[in-house]
């Protein structure tokens, strides 16, 4: 069975009676029986997610958004049953409820079909931090496969399931889309409840959704994104319906960096991936602003040299303080630093990133979104080994800033390399713009002609519009 | 010259000739000149006020919202050629230029009069920790005055000027209001520019209007608010003019906490005075709503108990470092444990804030507004100067929570004690509601029937319907 498995074939499939729910889940437990072990942490049981399969069956494909639609969790997000790890065996535990996002995926008629690997406790963009190995990258497994939502990206783009979840704090979400030829979505903070996720950086984190294309990826956001009370951090979109900067257009002004503000790391075939990606953005009408960066840097460099390590410590100081050893080395070293700033320290960097914030603010009155390299470069495993924690950083260069400075983000796939390695762009707009974003995906998708992930299929439905069902606001600011 | 300097009467009298700006200036000075000289740390001199005056009595009174008007302000506001101290004589420095604030208001038609007494660095709800002396309670010199604005606070209840600046991070706008007869506006935070002020707590500190009824706080509310890019942490007003929330409406709801949550430290004559001016809402038809204040009294314990401190810390940290006798004792004890947390820390109770924000938020769609005491009691310097640090607290069990929770408040008078000693409320929403506070303070005002400030005047002018000059948002949340 050679069938693509986004949402729109495997819905037109269910409602034509070509396949069943429970013929899909023997097909994805089929491929990912046949392929890289190191892409899951652990898959539920055949016998548990035909059961599942089963009671869908029961129901009408045309009551349910995500019918039969397989999708896979990275191992952060609770899933009920299945044990937590986070890539730590000594942190895990099992989990008696799903994640909040979770649970709406599934009443929604998708279905879970297990935890996927990271680099431990979501720190790292790399995808090689982690006891249970190294997915292979989709495309070569010589190169790394992005993380730190690595086995999420991984298992779309050979086509194993729907959509993933993953997060991201930092980049998590958009680098291993990048390098894996799929569409990244880091939705804005508090629009999917974190309620079920092991923490990162608290004050940061977003489940992220990984798709084949833009509109899978937009048909998981309606279901998964809700306001949730019980999440301290969960916001409801203040933007209404109507709101004029929510919506696309033809002929939106887009801002690039500067020429000298854009860093490849001396990857000559990923800078003339960026340019025929900006000149494909202008063919399609959107009109270019060359923009001053500078602020977005400053801001990412924040959070390396900042204080936000801090909160990583936060989520897992038991462990850290009792059981060190139990961490990734590399891990370890860099989250055992959180303990070193003073209050002083993180009130001091609070302000310099307010700071930087505000010099954002006044760049969207001319822009209607930005469009960045995703990643200024892709390395190997045997590269990043040699330097793992400075060629972690060079890969957040254009990632770091965005939830600090509460933006969203869609990375999208629009090329690859001479050696058929995938590059793609970021798109980036202030919070709550995330359907804006989706709906130049598409276009710029559509127009690339790529492959999605690493599967034969093309597929690219137009997203729906705008229309959020969001709740009224009770409170701004 | 028994005049009332409320801002209607002034302009009256402006309007019709009775008396020149400079005539009024000088009353001021002579007013000031017959009081107490622990009010203000600094008067500027007549020659120069006298230029002021006359520069704008070439003015048309129609072109200039505040023509004439004399204000005084907060000795850590920056006004042009004036010393600041902040009540530091150590920490003195001459300002180049007017804060913001100051500069509209000037450019408005108000002259700042000079530079008043404060609880140094705006630490402490007193009006007692200054090296320049304790300003009298403008009823009794015995009691304390309130602060930490507390010259601002006597300066107008004693009718030397119209209205003042102060600032109010945790209480110092409201609490001397409190105890002095006046209105006391705490507006949104980032409603009113910071750039001039000394900071306090960086990331939660507000210029602060007091003024003799709410008509003049609004008028100074008018001019003093304004987005200012410069300032990291301004803001647009979000709610558009015809947001429903933002607009008074008889008939209100406005919440009250539950008996056992109210506090007020054996003080049976604010109880009684709480009592009647909840009645008196009630009798004007708000309808009472008994409220769970508990997560607005865990995040005023949190301002005490948590890493904020370390804010006050990083203001002065060269002084506290180089010089820390140059403190004033009680002040020094306090900001000397800010060093002592960690990021961690502070990240900790970053979290819970977030948790009670959330908590706090649904309540706005069930109450229009709540309204506590302003402080539970009023304690003599003498009873304040036994316990210094633990009665100062208790003066913050209604104000501590405030900007934590990012909300807009107004402390307006409704009563005295048997004693002849103020007392007043607060009404308290969602940041940006500030003119829908006025609105409300203005009906409790005129049903109170009191004298404006210590002054023998009443004159309670309604204020002017929601209209906001906001700019339109480039960004939200």
């Amino acid at each position: 069975m050679n069938l693509s498995f986004d949402t729109t074939t495997l819905r037109e499939g269910y409602l034509s009676g070509k396949f069943t729910v429970s013929d899909i889940i023997r097909e994805v437990l089929a491929r990912i029986e046949a392929g890289d072990s190191k892409i899951w942490i652990c898959v539920d049981t055949a016998d548990r997610l035909l059961a599942q399969a089963k009671e869908i069956e029961e129901k009408d494909p045309n009551s349910l958004p995500l019918y039969g639609i397989p999708f896979a969790v990275k191992d952060n997000i609770d899933v009920a049953k299945l044990p937590t790890t986070a890539a730590c065996p000594d942190y895990r535990y099992f989990a008696d409820e799903d994640a909040t996002v979770v649970a709406q995926l599934r009443a929604a008629g998708a279905i879970p079909i297990g935890k996927t690997n990271l680099d431990q406790f979501a720190t790292g963009l790399v995808g090689v931090r982690s006891p249970y190995g190294i997915p292979g990258n989709a495309f070569d497994p010589q190169y790394i496969p992005g993380g730190s939502s690595s086995g999420s990206a991984v298992s779309v783009a050979l086509g194993q399931v729907s959509f993933s979840l993953g997060t991201d704090t930092a980049g998590s979400g958009r680098v291993p889309a990048c390098f894996n030829n799929l569409v990244g979505l880091k939705p804005s903070r508090g629009l999917l409840s974190s309620t079920g996720l092991v923490p990162a950086c608290k004050s940061l984190d977003c489940i992220s959704i990984f798709a084949l294309n833009a509109f899978d990826a937009q048909a998981a956001l309606r279901v998964a994104a809700s306001y949730d009370p019980s999440d301290a951090y969960s916001r409801p979109n203040p933007l209404s319906l109507e709101s004029p900067r929510r919506a696309y257009r033809d002929g939106m002004t887009f801002g690039v960096p500067s020429p000298e503000q854009l860093q490849f790391f001396g990857d000559e075939n990923y800078l003339n991936l960026y340019l025929q990606s900006i000149a494909r953005l202008e063919a399609l009408g959107f009109k270019k602003q060359v923009i001053d960066f500078s602020p977005f840097l400053a801001a990412a460099r924040l959070l390396y040299e900042g204080p936000w390590v801090a909160e990583r410590y936060w989520a897992i100081q038991d462990l850290i303080k009792d059981a060190p050893e139990a961490l990734h080395p590399v891990t370890r070293a860099i989250i055992e630093k959180g303990i070193d700033g003073t209050a002083v320290d993180a009130f001091d960097a609070t302000y310099k990133l307010q700071a930087f914030r505000q010099e954002t603010l006044s760049l969207w009155e001319s822009v209607d979104f930005l469009a960045t390299p995703t990643a200024g470069t892709h390395y190997t495993i045997e590269q990043l080994e040699a330097d793992p924690i400075q060629l972690n950083s060079n890969l957040g260069y254009y990632t770091n800033f965005m939830n600090l400075l509460d933006l969203s983000s869609v990375a999208v796939p629009t090329g690859f390399t001479p050696k058929k390695m995938p590059f793609g762009i970021t798109l980036i707009a202030p919070a709550f713009h995330d359907e804006k974003l989706l709906s130049i995906a598409h276009k710029l998708q559509l127009a690339s002609e790529l492959r999605m992930g690493a599967t034969e299929h093309q597929r690219f439905e137009p997203v729906l519009p705008a229309q959020w069902d969001s709740a009224p606001i009770a409170v701004c600011g």
